[in-house]
């Protein structure tokens, strides 16, 4: 186990009704002036919205709005709320939808007290000294945002979408979690919003790293019960138990709690940014795309923790061939992705007829470099073989 | 899954030499004059305290001493620390130990900002409003008090050990967790420490909150993880890895990562209690002895999480009678107790030959009344039938 730190400060209100406390919490986090970030469409159509703005006024809070951020979130949504926030002057930031409206929101907190463009931050040119507060409401369990101090953003004029990670600046003061407002959220956006989470701590769990136990039994153990609340509500979109679990594991899939002192991978995440970058899919669906011949890839190349994953998650008996089992792992994992959550895992299945591969893998070393580390080191032959196995 | 809401902001510094950073983090958190806790012992002999000073005094911090902190910590110490604090006027406390004397500290703490007696906390006759911040250096796992909110102590006078839980107030800052400072634990006090943080899981687990799948398959996990790296750390007390993961599964044991929305149990801790404070016997061998009677009982009154406990982590075959099921699993944890910790599972094994049983159990239900609510409803007839078991 190497060394790491752990550090989880948000305040997590999680349950029924728990978003009329909006108000309360952002003057216990000392907000007086909030900036309101939001996608549109059902926050304001199920009256959510209404009564966030009811609950701050009642706490005599004053606010701005930002909306119609996009899935797969842009920089010029970024630049246009840092122009309304050096206008607004926020003390605060408070977005309300999922991981790309938190993200623009975690952005502009930063970019607020940068003088130059905040791109500078998400190309390794600047480092953010000091970001506003933020609180979240969650309606989308996917991302983890709402408990990592992490942003991704997607420039439009270069396709680059790329990863910021500050945790001690970041990471939202309190998240409110309320699974009832998931309730509503389509089929193909609950799967996405699952298969992400389960990424996440995929990414986490592939590594070479020995004697991490207790992170990969708590990996396991997340894995094993999304796995089943899953079934649960894609069977019944109004089952709240099992919506709750969900949201709680999406939480907690991207919070550290299963990274714990290991080298992690991330280079699945890295291998779709380019599809969902190009193609603008949406990042769930190009992970159940990418991760299932990733794991295919590394069944041959690196199996073991692979094989693990079979035996102790996906049903796998042990054959003595730790290869075999790892591919048999990897088999059954795509076909619950496609069958259970009815995910695609073939570019086709993704829309993407006829996917310039050379294109993708190019843009991905141009950003990452000749061999990426991680579970496996891979050149740019490496992944092109597991491109090719998403055809 | 009830409403809940998940808080754990402190900073863990884990791995080798982490000590090292002790004055550092001290200033982060706004630290000036602080005042160190510890036992006494080893972390004198082992050179620790003597690190922890030089670190202190590189970072140009004042600090005072409180030595001499015993297991089962008591209120004479407290009132010392009390004297000794209102002398020194420290902004900080430093505790350098396991559970005992972070709780020590964590009353201080509370203690120091209230004009009466500290002990009105503990019997409910007031609640402390303010607490000095507090940062762990941790050297037994164990307690899980570095990354709760909670104390414990005892009353010299009454022999009431009782708890108080204030997870805003009491949460240390930081907690800096080096393994290697476990190694020279004596077996003894290893698997004591092991047994309370398997407990702390227990109390947690046994729940009849319905749809709690992710705190379950957490709770499962770390048992998991907990009970593999305990063999290893028993049969070779020099295994950095081992103790890298039960010192950080101590953590997250009472962190509340595997609480989540549930109604929690905590009736064996409130028994166990009993015992430590009247023969004054380690927590943890007192809670070897109380678990498997608890679980013997709740297989013929509640047997259904029992049951799913020895499925998922004993190894137990469903048979088809959940409740011999559920038996059969508290014999294989008072088994495993046994042989692979070398803990007691009886009072004679725990060197008290005559209990008064009477005694306690009085005692017990003057304290949580007639019928103690949780996982079962415990009446006095209830409580006297598990202390028998421990026979």
């Amino acid at each position: 186990m190497n060394n790491f730190t752990f550090y989880s400060p948000t305040e997590f209100v999680f349950g029924k009704d728990t978003e009329k406390n909006v108000g309360e919490l952002c003057q216990q986090y000392g907000a007086s002036r909030i900036m309101i970030v939001y996608g549109g469409g059902s926050v304001v159509r199920s009256g959510l919205l209404d009564r966030i703005k009811k609950s701050l006024d009642e706490a005599k809070l004053v606010y701005c709005e930002l909306s119609g951020v996009q899935p797969n979130p842009v920089d010029t949504k970024v630049y246009e709320g840092l122009e309304l926030a050096r206008e607004f002057k926020p003390d605060f930031m408070l977005p309300v939808g999922g991981g790309s409206v938190i993200d623009t929101a975690k952005t502009i907190a930063a970019g607020f007290y940068y003088e130059g463009d905040f791109w500078d931050f998400y190309c390794g040119k600047a480092k953010p000294v000091n970001a506003l507060p933020i609180g979240v409401v969650l309606t989308i369990p996917a991302a983890g945002s709402e408990g990592s101090g992490n942003a991704v953003i997607t420039n439009t004029k270069s396709h680059v979408k790329n990863g910021l990670r500050m945790p001690k600046l970041l990471r939202p003061k309190f998240a409110i979690m309320n699974p009832e407002l998931t309730m509503t959220l389509p089929a193909w956006q609950t799967a996405s919003g699952i298969t992400d989470m389960m990424a996440h701590i995929l990414e986490r769990y592939l590594s070479n790293t020995p004697d991490v136990q207790i992170g990969d039994r708590l990996a396991e153990g997340m894995l094993l019960a999304i796995m089943e609340e899953a079934e649960k509500v894609m069977r019944n979109p109004q089952d709240y138990e099992a919506r709750a679990n969900i949201m709680w594991s999406g939480t907690i899939a991207h919070n550290d709690t299963c990274s714990l002192g290991r080298q992690e991978d991330w280079n699945s995440h890295a291998m779709e940014h380019e599809i969902s970058a190009e193609y603008n899919v949406t990042h769930g669906a190009g992970l159940a795309v990418i991760f299932p011949a990733f794991l295919t890839y590394a069944s041959k190349h690196n199996p073991a923790k692979v094989a693990q994953l079979a035996y102790r998650v996906l049903g796998v008996t042990e054959s003595g061939d730790i290869a075999a089992d790892a591919l048999e792992g990897a088999k059954r994992l795509k076909a619950w992705l496609h069958d259970v959550l009815g995910m695609p895992v073939s570019f086709a299945q993704l829309g993407v007829d006829n996917p310039d591969l050379e294109l993708l893998n190019t843009r991905l070393h141009r950003l990452k470099g000749d061999v990426m580390q991680g579970y496996m080191p891979l050149d740019a032959e490496a992944t092109m073989e597991i491109y090719k196995l998403c055809l």
